[in-house]
């Protein structure tokens, strides 16, 4: 269950209203990584998950934090439209280039549809998808998603940060910011743990008998590119971070295959064949290049 | 430029047709986390990379390894799908529960659309989109992302190992699989050279300045459910992984600010504000609630 | 902000796993009317406000139930999940009809994807979306919108309802319809209290002056269609509902304009135009025929 | 079956030129609420209604209206678009601010893919969507989305009223914001008519036997959000709209349960459970905090 | 406008409900070829043409023929879910191999969405989109995408066609295949008069000047994959159908550029460069490699 | 297999950065008919395609190139936001339109998501998706498809040609536009060897037996409009261009049938039908009304 607490974590008021800004920030409100997505991954990998205890409980407390952080930047948005342009006349725009700017710059359906508010969408308004989050039912690899969302969630804050001079503004992703540092190093942390703890090991998922994979080519580097530095990486020689195999590194495939003849599904499908009946009238140069493929 | 050959890298051909695994072998080809997304996505990070040598170069080799990778699942599809039916009386299925299970199994656009052909689709028939893919421009974030991206892959491509009895799947799973156990390692290897190299660090972007965050929250683990477990973890107390802060464990926030307001729009987006019109009319009592708020 | 208590409200847990039904269930889950769609919906409604007090108010409270509800729901399907199949052999199929049935009507992502688990899409598997919301600023409008999505969503809960044996299901479902029953009464109670505030009227937005809408077709049923039964209702005669105008019914347009002449873009967008420099060439008639128009 | 004649229902030819509104207009045609939403929403209820008559009758003749709206506003579009400029130099926009303003604000898909014509999307660029439209075969369900539906799309049209100074343009809406006057009345009128006829009643659908919903929470306002003023609301007191109950008001919910132990699916999903071999191996403290949950 | 007449071009009333050909029904109703398609595309390009007369009156003429396709499809599946089965216990399903297949191979949102409905989406259930439909301004562009339209859709009721015994259905399709024919040879004649006219030729735009373009490679087949048949077809040698140059045929490119160096943007985007500050503190091996790239 | 080059066809070098026109260029990379759609098109041809030979090597020989096309592009994007402004403020504003205008004209995700990089979207920012390709398994269908992308494609780079003064993106497009001179003229040749061949006819499929189709109607032009030119047309009267038919025109439909009744679904579906148990008890005028439809 959740409870609601009519205050914030944070203070969430701009200096001055935005309309261009207020657009902006809608990608980490309702983008690929914004609140939302982050929200909603914690909380499917809590309903998911298949133990007790500490990992299940780290999943539920941070998920309910981060539904706050949906608020916060809600809430921000808001405030940053609030004194929203309406209508321009040619009249103004001639007068004021800041204004000309705003009028592209704008999410119009903030205006239009939510009336000076915010809205479920990114920057470029694409509606916040399900297909944004990951919940697998294994927490090493579910770890991992998760600190690749903080990591690009706090590269987004950082780079919304030098969009702005706003300091209510400033001040509010300075706390996110913050908050995502704790993140990205509590997914850290939890990844590691998981693995000292025996419960899953690298490479995912570790329940899997490495002995049914194809062991000629599963530490080999293979580079289908003309670059000569690939090979300079630590990926290309040495023992492999999972601890069990040693890298190798080969200019292109080290394996082959001919490519299967092409299919000849059931004549109702219509497609084109080799055994279309029309073909049959037809000369048999054609047919014969055909069927020579 | 990319160059093809008619050869695949591997044997992908089932032992016999199976419509209904077709389906589901659309996961990895055309899902979040198939061939498509990891093609495309490394693509993208190698033409969007700002720095030369042995990190683009390594993008570039696995970009073109992982197209073909794309190819090889696409022409398996076909394959299962060869001997698709076309149509099913109710006499067929009667006598056939395999042959009843079928219809409800396919994905049927595999038979109306492409005609018994592989699709960009995944399991259940979502087309693919370029929200999928991760490019950021910062390469500890996105080589984290890649990580993830072979280890669901990986988990996938297990679990469809388990799926079938079919030996000519189960021989280019085994490929797929030992691929992806090579990538794994392969990206965790490249996170921990990007630091060693001295060019990023945690948290991510190591180029913010961590004095412009919120110094209070930035290590502090705030539980917001009321497991008590979550205290047992490594990330609620000790050095973070990071190597500048120490975790410390709270009980919600530790932090708290008033909620702002509600805004007030311009009243040509006619809103339902305090400032109607229709409310000046009303009695006393109902305004007074709603400006006690 | 959100807390987090791991309790639920009413007890989530099937008497057996049904792993088709656990599909069926993701409609409520993640469809358009889905409890996802109605938490996100009062949340943003809430925090798009625009007046304090007991509208407000009633929007966070209720807001926050209904993330509960997505929460009973999610752990419903993991439970329905847990004992999902992994792989079928046609053998298994053959003895078995139920299994064969299983095989075509379940979600296969729920498998593949999230290791039986619940995921935030529709029962098609479509991904939620934040274009199922609607929040417009207007509470008239919006609580119009909120007891339609009560009412779609106690339909599809009814329906479910029939297409189970599960007592544990059911018995959700039963405390989920109970639920609706109130949330659309509490929505049809608010639509009229915001009236008798005066804050907001028929037709909405009441604050849009009615002198700058065409007074001629406003209280008009223009019936496009040949059906005789249409002038038979009460939107074809008597006071209107807003009292503020009568019906009248006519059979087609009251009004009607000339189509405009074709738009003639700037050449360089290459469109098909009269003006084309190839046409010149052409002859007479040709042109003339095109003129004509 | 629909027949077209090449008249409009009303004028739609703008004074002027302007790209940058074409892009707005661009909502209320393909949009969440916009005319093709509306058109293909009565369509399809019509086409899956259950009853014959009046009710029938109404949906058909207001769907064919519907699709003359689409084709108003497209139309008016392409006229909007039709003095757009293709491109424009560094030059120009350093003497005109509002050709600066301009580059901004279009739809660079209007001019890119439709060569200055409309577009079925909305006035963010997102394409028209089949799950816009709502069609549940209950008409009382169903006509309380048509009458949110007119209600957002007046509430639209009166926005962007206010957005533009061109006569044309201003005119036309103000001919479809009367239309949508009539049709919220329409929609009104109609969900009293059906409760009038004893053909359904509240809550929906009133044909599911409410001895079978949990009759300890039908009637209760829940209360999870810390508002003091919800419980002023009509909705917390007295009898309840449909006249089958009396609301009650509570902080927080009547009702718990606890949460259902975590799943534990077949282990061929690989997920992380606490069965997992690697587990067995590890410390034993380890595997009792699990365990304890 | 359009007028809509309750009757409909041909019966579309089949000899038994078929709830899961209800389901494949749906791709010629929603999906990207469906008959919502193909209204829609007409529709919109003869709202954008931009030349009166008889190409004019042809799209108006036949988008509203296809708007009574929509319709008649829509009617024949909400006939064939007329005996949906709502819910199914297991012991049904042990006696009846058809009602498990059943349960497998229908829309489960046609039920409990639409309440045993025709809906606007695809036979997977993806709702139709806006981004299906082509309307580009140029009418031998538009004319091509109309003929191939025509020829997916034929494709597609063809091999429906093969998947019912139902001789109501089979009878709609057999009108619905007999119209493709129509409209395929339609847009193949007016794709031909367009260029007897003198208003458009072959290379599409015909209007943009080929001095303009690439005069080097324009009628080169460059051959990037390793297939040795591709030179024998007339795509390789001799005149070309635009009647403006000549075939010839290479293996591979015939133009090459170098790779340009990577860019390195504003410091404040965060991303991975050579010139991060860290590095600067890192040993000189490493900036070496990085710079030689 | 794919093998990559670190070169290009062309060079693909802007004189000067110009972050408005990298979104405009999206257009091409990521849209409905950019260098994404065209290369996955060929690529799914290819591996669908069921006879060996030079249509097979054509496909293959083509989809390489076009991924070099899709890189191309995007390296061009990444270079074009290379100098792209992070932040702007008021007074930067104030004093330079052209920084005015390129606010609003810009992709705000290619600075906040990808760091002044390109993106896998179109652009107004829709990702790209497996909905734009077509692979049916028949190649008439197919390759007019082709041909139609190739159209649109030339089209839009036409128009994109004349949105820049860039000597260096003009090279580019230039450059491209050529190749769709190309490959409009490959694949119209294409069309016309499948013919030629015997292997496909108009109209498609060709192996679907005319007899089957509605023989009344199969060449009737019937005008739904009330436009008096379209008789005029060669789509009119004469024979046909599959050499099968001749044309004929008629006013309106020449076939019809009458509207079925409605359906009467499942009474557990609650859908509103004229079997309602409340009906039962309302007055007899009402049930009539509603019977005799």
């Amino acid at each position: 269950m959740f409870f609601h607490k009519q205050e914030l974590q944070h203070s969430a008021t701009p200096d001055a209203p935005d309309a261009v800004y207020a657009r902006k920030l809608q990608e980490v409100l309702g983008g690929q990584y914004g609140e939302i997505t982050i929200a909603m991954q914690y909380g499917f990998q809590a309903w998911n998950t298949h133990i007790p205890g500490k990992y299940r409980d780290l999943l539920y407390g941070i998920a309910a934090e981060e539904f706050g952080h949906v608020e916060m930047l809600a809430i921000m948005i808001s405030q940053l439209l609030e004194k929203a342009p309406v209508g321009l006349t040619d009249e103004a725009v001639q007068n004021d280039p800041v204004m000309a700017a705003v009028i592209g710059g704008t999410d119009v359906q903030q205006a239009i549809v939510a009336g000076a508010g915010a809205r479920p969408v990114d920057s470029m308004g694409n509606p916040w998808q399900g297909a944004f989050i990951t919940s697998s039912g294994n927490l090493l690899a579910d770890f991992t998603a998760n600190a690749n969302g903080e990591m690009q969630g706090r590269l987004q804050a950082a780079r919304l940060y030098h969009m702005t001079d706003d300091k209510g503004v400033k001040d509010l992703l300075s706390f996110l910011i913050a908050r995502d540092t704790m993140h990205q190093n509590q997914w850290l942390a939890a990844i590691q743990e998981l693995q000292d703890d025996g419960i899953e090991q690298f490479p995912v998922p570790s329940t899997f008998p490495q002995s049914k994979e194809n062991q000629e080519v599963n530490y080999q580097y293979l580079n289908f590119s003309d670059g000569v530095h690939a090979k300079e990486g630590s990926w290309a020689k040495g023992p492999t971070p999972d601890g069990k195999g040693e890298f190798s590194y080969h200019d292109g495939p080290t394996t082959t295959a001919p490519m299967p003849a092409p299919t000849t599904p059931d004549e109702r499908f219509h497609g084109t064949t080799g055994k279309s009946p029309l073909l049959e009238k037809t000369k048999g140069a054609v047919k014969d290049a055909l069927h020579k493929g």
